[in-house]
C-alpha cells in the first residue's frame, strides 16, 4: 500500500547546498537526496558548459520527500525568496507515492 | 502520443546496487537507470557529509519504469521487504508519459 | 502559489548531449539540467556495467522543464525520431509544479 506525498527539487549552485540543505531541514523535513548536475539556464551557461560535460558539475539537484503539501509549498518560497535572487537555481514540486510514511 | 507508465524510484547505498538491481530484473522489468547521490535520511547522515559534496558519493538512485502498475508496487514492496530493515533507503513512485511502450 | 508545467526526462549515451541539447533549444526551450548516470536498457548492458558502479558513467539524464505541453511532446517526439534509431535512450513526461514560471 502506498500513501501520497510531495517531491521537492532544488535545482541551484553547488556554493549554497549547505546553506540550503539546512533551510530543508529548519523547516522540518527530516532528510534529503543530493546529484550533482550541469545545465544551462536563463541566466545563461551554467557549470557543464565551461569546461565538458565529463568536468566536475558545478549546480547540484536537492531532492526532499515531505508527506505535508503546505511544508513542500513553504520550503520552496522560502529557497525562492532567500537565494534566487542571488543565485541561480529553479525548484518544483512533483506527486510521489512512497510506502512507510513514517520514515519522512 | 504517450502513453501512461510508472516509474519506481529507489535511493539507497550504493553497496548493495548489484543486488537490487538483479531483483528488479527478477521482477520483470527490463531496464534502470543508476545515479551517484549523497543525503541524509531518517537514519542519519549519509555520504555527502562524510567527504563534503564533491567527494565520491556513497548513496545510489535507481530508477525504472514499468507500464504495469502492478509490477511496480511488487518491485517497491520487495526491496523494502528485502534490505530497508538492514540497509538505509527509500523507494517511491512517480506517474510518467512514455512514448515508445514496447521499450519497457 | 505553483502553476503547472511539464519536465522532460532524457535518458541516453553521453556521445551525443551537445546534440540533443541543441535540439532542445532550437525546440524553445529555455534551459535544461543534465546528471551523469548508468544504467541497462532493453538494448542490453550500459555503461556501469562495463566498470562497475563507481567508475565514469556513460549514459546521460537530461531535463527540461518547460510551460507549454505541447512544446513537451514536441521535445520528445522531435528526440526521438532523430536519435533513438540509431542511440540506445529512453525519454518521458512527468507533471510538475513550478514557482516563477517566467523562468521557462
Amino acid at each position: 500500500m502506498t500513501h501520497k506525498a510531495k517531491k521537492i527539487v532544488i535545482i541551484t549552485e553547488k556554493l549554497i547546498v549547505e546553506k540550503v540543505t539546512k533551510l530543508i531541514e529548519q523547516c522540518g523535513a527530516t532528510g534529503y537526496t543530493i546529484f550533482s548536475a550541469g545545465g544551462k539556464g536563463s541566466r545563461g551557461v551554467r557549470s557543464e558548459e565551461r569546461g565538458g560535460v565529463s568536468e566536475a558539475y558545478a549546480n547540484i539537484k536537492i531532492e526532499v520527500i515531505v508527506t505535508n503539501e503546505e511544508l513542500a509549498h513553504e520550503i520552496i518560497n522560502k529557497v525562492t525568496e532567500k537565494y534566487f535572487s542571488n543565485y541561480s537555481g529553479i525548484t518544483y514540486i512533483e506527486n510521489v507515492e512512497i510506502v512507510r510514511p513514517q520514515k519522512f
